[in-house]
């Protein structure tokens, strides 16, 4: 596969005003990529602006949920986690990375929720836009009781690296 | 690892009565499968039969939800989605699979459901009637809060691929 | 990457007192490891001693759940079952692993639980502590609405191999 154009996908990035995020830290005992051979597993993402959890609650709820538009939005913030924490682990650069191989995409949703795939959508177009076609990728997305700090999505990523 | 024999394979599922769906198409921001290398990412499948969801609903529910029994045919039917998408992105044909390495069964349940390996066994059996052997995986079976589609199964899967 | 000593790791567990369980046994159609190539899929692993769920319920159930505290030994035992089907199906040795790549734990949980850290926690610290660096992966801890056995905990993994 060719390689990427950090320079291009940065470029991308600003186009679309985009900012990567300051990448994920490490906590105690995981990491937020590890690379096995050619292969680049990023830890679930949940989306967190100056500290603070973007679009928390529960999808589906009227009370206390986020709209699915909200959700889209975290979705998308989920996914730029992922393209800083690749990058950085990847020594700063996108050039190594290949391509996005899988995204799962967990919601926390009331049981009726069936706005899935527009709130997954935030992630996966975030994915092709920035990385073009080697950002395509399969995904499932899925309803969950709770998800860490409360949030309403987090979002968990294989990447595929060039050797 | 030996080539699976494309017309041994169409044979056997023949023989079990059983057709393979028209392979899900792509949608917007991913594909139905992905694949970096020797793997094969299959996006999550719920199961769709003419162009109606199978067995919707939630599992353990007493009012609204599917039985056991009728979810596990909707886990097979999703099973078979993976097949025939496998197909298709492998040039119409199950020659360069390799095997299966690992389903996830998604079940949308009631919080006290706990027939969870009945209905997974409707894809994992199925996986195994077809592909003989190599079709044995490594699995999770675990309860949603909710789907897509208010589907009651979705089936992920991880292939492996011949070079 | 370097080889495991299997000697070594025995011993560490030795020394936290912490002994090997019995390797999960396949059941019908599915496998409890399946190796792809210098990939290992786990089968997602429910904590069981003596033939009993650990820790079973649903956790920030105050009527019914366990503490996050017994959770997280729950996960750890989970941890320490994935360990030991992976030894066994490494052919009686960890000598071929090469590291930990990526953990999913599943938790049982009530809508507003939070503490999904710090029960995963029991999984990502058994497997640092026992494996050293390589046992450091990419993690997600996610709450579902219901698990196998009525578990509150499960937990897949994904190994990297020595070829």
């Amino acid at each position: 596969m060719l390689a990427m154009n950090d320079a291009e996908i940065l470029q991308r990035l600003s186009d679309l005003s985009i900012e990567l995020p300051d990448p994920p830290k490490a906590v105690a005992a995981y990491v937020p990529v590890r690379i096995a051979g050619d292969v680049a597993y990023v830890a679930g993402q949940v989306p967190v602006v100056d500290g603070k959890v973007l679009a928390p609650g529960r999808l589906g709820d009227p009370d206390s949920g986020p709209t699915a538009e909200e959700a889209a939005v975290a979705a998308q913030q989920a996914a730029l986690q992922v393209l800083a924490a690749l990058r950085e682990a990847l020594g700063g650069s996108f050039e190594r990375l290949a391509g996005i191989s899988q995204v799962t995409v967990f919601l926390a949703t009331a049981p009726d929720f069936v706005e899935h795939p527009q709130v997954a959508n935030g992630a996966s177009q975030l994915l092709v836009d920035v990385l073009g076609e080697e950002g395509r990728h399969a995904r499932a997305a899925v309803g969950m009781a709770s998800l860490p700090l409360g949030a309403s999505v987090e979002v968990a990523v294989v990447a595929s690296l060039n050797s």
